[in-house]
């Protein structure tokens, strides 16, 4: 199981620090939406040129203007770019057909997608797709059942990462459960009065 | 009937340009999503200090983290913001009493909505509603007609804005329908050869 941490809300040269402690132990590091809207594609390559072993995730939300949105973000260092799946079929051919050229990932952020949608944009087999409750919802989110009944519903998708409020408990379970690729971190290691000692705990629990 | 620019995919200093030529012109000067994720918030502040007379609308399409996005936009000069319609209706909530504390607008993006979601989002009696065919989608857009059944469907919404290919010819119908209170309009100014000329015949066509 990967691990994915999540820089947002910070200052560039705070997110750029993170990156550089976080790097050797994250598989990947995403560049929240938060610092693509503060600081466009600067965040990118700021991040890119701070790390040397993860590869870098670009939480870009794309819903339209996929063919724009994913050709800069690839060129200015992304390994993968999400885009929404409330976004039309064509953005998401066109977001597809951009990371199959140059090998690289689209995440399909199904935030508020309701299964008839899901249902429809299932069929991208090298996407990943990401589980993703709302930081603004104020229900809870039970991730371990959310993922069970996911794979019920829709078990030819292949590719899952998961995140919203994920911490070390709740980790630890998934890794158990086995069914996703990768999990997606953020306050609860970047905000973590020692990220480096939160990181190492998380990359215990994944093994354990 | 107001008139909204939107500037898309282009450097920032060919936007500034821009905008300083338009300013005088438009009603609302947008800073389209591109440059958003091209250049973060120094696009927000750079066509602010380049503009006098238009305001502007910062086209975010927000999703998530609405109180983060919609802060840090306004905070660097916008007046309007877009958000999802697609996002949770917390998250809308969350946009609109940062809005309506600001004394700004949101403008809520209903691209890809359902019937069924519209309806439960049509109650935020300041916002902006922006009818929106996607750049990405290969099917025709009959924008009269959409205003139309639009309004059949959800009459108690009263602010509109239309975007998706706008022409002077559909800039004109729309006009003459009445029901729309702004109109974007892109490519048609912004890549037009005399983009001054191309704005004043759009002025033109809204008061005929």
């Amino acid at each position: 199981m990967k691990l994915q941490v999540a820089i947002d809300r910070v200052p560039l040269d705070v997110a750029k620090e993170l990156a550089q402690i976080l790097d050797s132990y994250a598989d990947v590091i995403e560049i929240g939406t938060s610092l693509v809207k503060d600081y466009g594609n600067l965040a990118i390559t700021t991040i890119k040129q701070a790390t040397k072993h993860a590869q870098l995730l670009v939480d870009s939300k794309t819903i339209d203007e996929g063919h724009y949105e994913f050709t800069q973000g690839f060129k200015h260092g992304a390994d993968y770019i999400t885009v929404m799946g409330a976004a039309s079929l064509d953005t998401l051919k066109t977001c597809y057909q951009v990371s199959e050229a140059l090998q690289k990932t689209m995440v399909i952020d199904l935030l508020e997608v309701q299964d008839e949608k899901i249902a429809q944009i299932s069929g991208f087999d090298n996407a990943l797709y990401a589980l993703h409750h709302s930081i603004d919802r104020e229900d809870e989110f039970d991730a371990v059942a959310t993922v069970t009944k996911f794979h019920q519903k829709f078990p030819t998708i292949s590719r899952l990462a998961i995140a919203g409020g994920i911490d070390l408990l709740t980790a630890q379970d998934l890794a158990k459960q086995g069914i996703i690729e990768q999990i997606i971190v953020g306050s609860a290691i970047t905000k973590a009065e020692d990220p480096i000692k939160a990181i190492k705990q998380f990359k215990e629990a994944l093994l354990s």
